[in-house]
């Protein structure tokens, strides 16, 4: 049994949406935001005190991207994972490292900045020169989504999670009224989708569940 | 052909240390650093503006740990790479994750704002914010090395490469000094590799030969 240690709507989400899209078995262990400072124990479970960490048998893996492209792999024949033999394989792991180095990273240095630091260590201008650094990171992608609907072999596949989740977070962030037209288009078509939607539903139950607060990490509200 | 664009140990350094260790044929093009600034034709070339840029074909690719893992699977046989049958597989793809989004990213802002900007937009607590939080991500590989040579399959492989980026960057930033013993002894191992030290004299010449400066980008000196 796959057990997934998760906080609302962080970096986490990508396994918890790739598991729902796969349909497999999980069990969601929630936490508290941040969990290396509201929840010491979990440093015992994982030494970084960050979300995700994944356990499968002997497999123990932290990195949300790598994640889903193994747990794509471990389904076996599934539309979600790029085989090295299809001509989309190297946009497939392009976009499952561009999502979170290129486009969540930076988020994080918005979030810290602007929101979790006391108002003493807030730095607007960092806050400021990363959220630039992200939008015109994302503009990039518009070229690609004019004449594609995903990022790699014509198909919904872990790749979209990864970037996926960055446009959640950018969302959050208050940031989703400066997508472009094609981005925009392309979030909406990602989020409407079941396996979203499921993976949405699931960590509400489990928060309500475990007596976790429903209030995403961070605790910031949608801009709309 | 593949054509690498490559800055001198920069991120792209990785590719070009996987190219050397697979000992495929290549073609290296620098640039000064950064690129996006100061030689903005790159920007038809690579409309990110950041290197690694590798085309190969058709192919097309920007983030220098994916490109480590598709030449990997391109090479055909060989132990740098790790296929998903491995018991290793999931170490491999969590390593090489964490090698860019776990290690080297919290550095470029210690690059950024405690080198690069203006004196002015200089932000010291940011840098000492990353270092630190660089190097509390980087103890943790301490009980792993501790019983093992290498990140994953227990041999050499593509993952290390990712992790060795991150360790050359500390190095230049002058963070060697701070590595515990096990990962100062991973880097020894790393640096004193046939295929990294003709990584090295591989950028080394070509910037020569292209009139690019030989001081690394980022241009600050190791420490020691």
């Amino acid at each position: 049994m796959i057990t997934l240690y998760h906080c609302m709507s962080a970096r986490s989400f990508r396994p918890l949406w790739m598991l729902e899209e796969l349909g497999m078995p999980y069990e969601l262990q929630m936490l508290p935001f941040p969990p290396r400072v509201t929840q010491k124990t979990y440093l015992a479970i994982n030494p970084l005190g960050t979300v995700p960490a994944l356990f499968d048998g002997d497999v123990r893996m932290t990195e949300s991207a790598a994640i889903c492209q193994y747990l794509a792999a471990r389904a076996g024949k599934t539309p979600l994972d790029v085989s090295s033999e299809d001509p989309g394989f190297a946009a497939y792991l392009n976009y499952l490292h561009f999502g979170e180095a290129t486009l969540t990273f930076p988020q994080t240095l918005v979030l810290r900045y602007a929101y979790f630091e006391t108002a003493a260590r807030r730095q607007p201008q960092v806050a400021d020169d990363y959220a630039k650094w992200f939008l015109a990171r994302l503009r990039t992608l518009e070229p690609v989504l004019d004449s594609h609907d995903y990022m790699a072999a014509d198909r919904f596949t872990a790749a979209d999670i990864s970037v996926g989740y960055a446009l959640l977070l950018a969302e959050h962030l208050g940031l989703k009224s400066r997508f472009t037209p094609a981005v925009l288009a392309y979030w909406e078509r990602l989020r409407l989708r079941d396996g979203f939607q499921r993976a949405m539903a699931a960590q509400q139950k489990a928060a309500l569940a475990q007596g976790v607060s429903t209030v995403p990490a961070p605790d910031v509200r949608p801009a709309a």
